[in-house]
């Protein structure tokens, strides 16, 4: 079955994907951290059978996989690093598009998380907030008036709605305005960061952009601030490739990216995100004729433990390098 | 009309070229550095005129060729340095397919030089020896009994004779033996040095073996004594190529290096010999299928000057570069 990130989306030139992200607790029962592993796993069980015959969804228990396959769901941003560092009572409802998926007894009982194709905030929203009345339908939230509903952290009181997207921005990082541009964003409550690797240099040029405030706004106007400022990171963007869009130095990092691509027998994940980048580019000019589903893919499935996984054995760092590089040549 | 690098030759795995010069004087005359330029010009037409009929070559005066096209020569080692350092009073004869060329009024009255591809010490001398004789049955040398012929240096004094090859030594240069490898055949009265860019880092790996010593020595036992060493380092070559073969590094770089000459706008020369050379490599131990003809032609024809007189025009580096890289993947 094709994968959420296979579909195209809006503004998918400079816009990856969307993510909606509802934090929630059951009334009647202590935060996670409160919990033994029997109380969790019957929390789990309430949550999924709440959505039993309205939404297809899987339901795993954590310690039934392996370590590369717990990795591997977080590398694809399906879950988080916090839920993947342990088993112990935790569960995971997603849908086979992984479109959907709802971390259960991570820091709160329920993290419900979508993710859309391409800029979509409005649609990865309703779709959140359908499968949160029909849990809310058969379960009672922690709620509170002034404080809306309630969550082990207070970063996350009110809507409890974490909302971002993921932005391919090589024109802006090749100009270096991304730390500039972050610190402009966080005045209006947003947070612009590296969405792979470690903070300094992020990998392959995606940036995360998400809304740090759900206390005192609602979800619609949360979406509508967060929507302005990716339209306008994504004008900049595309007003940044213009200008260098002559370029034989840019022409010529784009051609010689995908020939490495397609010529190497070893591929870091770091190396290999930084030439994809320049690929991805290069085929939203018009420069390449490659496809950005093929692309959009390769950048989510050829991390360390996702290839672990692929292969169905832990590949040494070595041995990894040459199956990222041969997985590259055979789909590019 | 193919040059003569096109053909193929003898070990040309490793060996690229084979190169004989005999430096000689006419008796009448004193040696250049003491005529003006008009008995220069005498000379020349003498030697000119004694291979008129028994041999098919184009007598240019250098005066007559602009700067590129002097400079080209002396990249494609047609010319010597010197020799395209000034135009007065000098004068090139040259076959079409520039095996064979002669110096007139360098250093020494005549320089004669034959190029061949791959190993062929014997066949460059006896085309060399056929064509010194020729000359000389009309024209007589300066000659000393005990001396040899005599030259205006006292390096060539003997038998005038400088024999060299060209090697291609990737995997030695990779093993960091060239160092090493000179000091030993420095002993054996030979030289090993890189036959393009500068002393410290060669390009493209070529190597230029060449005999010392012209005096008390006969021709036969130079060019012996050369073979002899150029086949041993092609051996120790050979076997460093073996040991490297199966190693993912290497298979990664030559693929990389293709890739990269097969898409890149903007090749700098000294980034051109490096891929070139790992390509070269690639395509003897069989992992890629590229005409070592095309090579071979590559690598003689994309320094800057003769891209200039390729292009008829003087360009810019930077225009140089992206030429270049037009060429390259035009022929790859």
């Amino acid at each position: 079955m094709n994968k959420w990130y296979i579909g195209e989306g809006d503004h998918n030139d400079i816009v990856i994907s969307t993510r909606i992200r509802l934090a929630r607790n059951l009334k009647d029962y202590p935060f996670p951290a409160r919990l033994d592993n029997k109380s969790k796993i019957k929390v789990n069980e309430l949550v999924r059978d709440a959505l039993e015959g309205r939404e297809k969804l899987d339901y795993t228990e954590l310690k039934t996989l392996t370590r590369a396959q717990i990795v591997s769901l977080a590398e694809r941003h399906i879950i988080s690093t916090e839920f993947a560092s342990s088993s112990d009572g935790r569960a995971l409802l997603m849908s086979e598009d992984e479109q959907i998926s709802i971390m259960l007894c991570e820091e709160d009982h329920i993290r419900l998380q979508v993710m859309k194709s391409g800029l979509d905030l409005q649609g990865a929203y309703e779709l959140a907030d359908r499968i949160d009345n029909e849990i809310n339908e058969k379960l009672e939230y922690a709620f509170d008036e002034r404080l809306g509903y309630l969550t082990q952290f207070p970063t996350n009181l009110g809507t409890g709605m974490r909302a971002s997207v993921v932005l391919h921005l090589p024109a802006l990082a090749e100009k270096g305005q991304l730390n500039s541009l972050a610190s402009t964003v966080s005045k209006l409550g947003l947070t612009l960061r590296g969405a792979y690797g470690d903070g300094t240099a992020p990998f392959g040029d995606l940036y995360q952009l998400s809304n740090q405030v759900s206390l005192g706004i609602s979800e619609k106007a949360a979406i509508d601030n967060l929507k302005t400022i990716a339209l306008q990171l994504a004008a900049q963007e595309r007003s940044a490739r213009e200008e260098m869009k002559d370029s034989k130095l840019t022409e010529d990092a784009v051609y010689r990216a995908y020939g490495i691509l397609k010529s190497a027998r070893i591929l870091s994940t770091k190396e290999f995100m930084t030439l994809i980048s320049r690929v991805r580019y290069g085929a939203v000019c018009g420069m390449l004729k490659v496809d950005l589903k093929t692309i959009n893919e390769l950048m989510v499935s050829l991390q360390p433990a996702t290839i672990n996984a692929f292969v169905g054995r832990t590949l040494t760092k070595d041995e990894r390098d040459v199956e990222r590089a041969n997985i590259v040549r055979d789909r590019l």
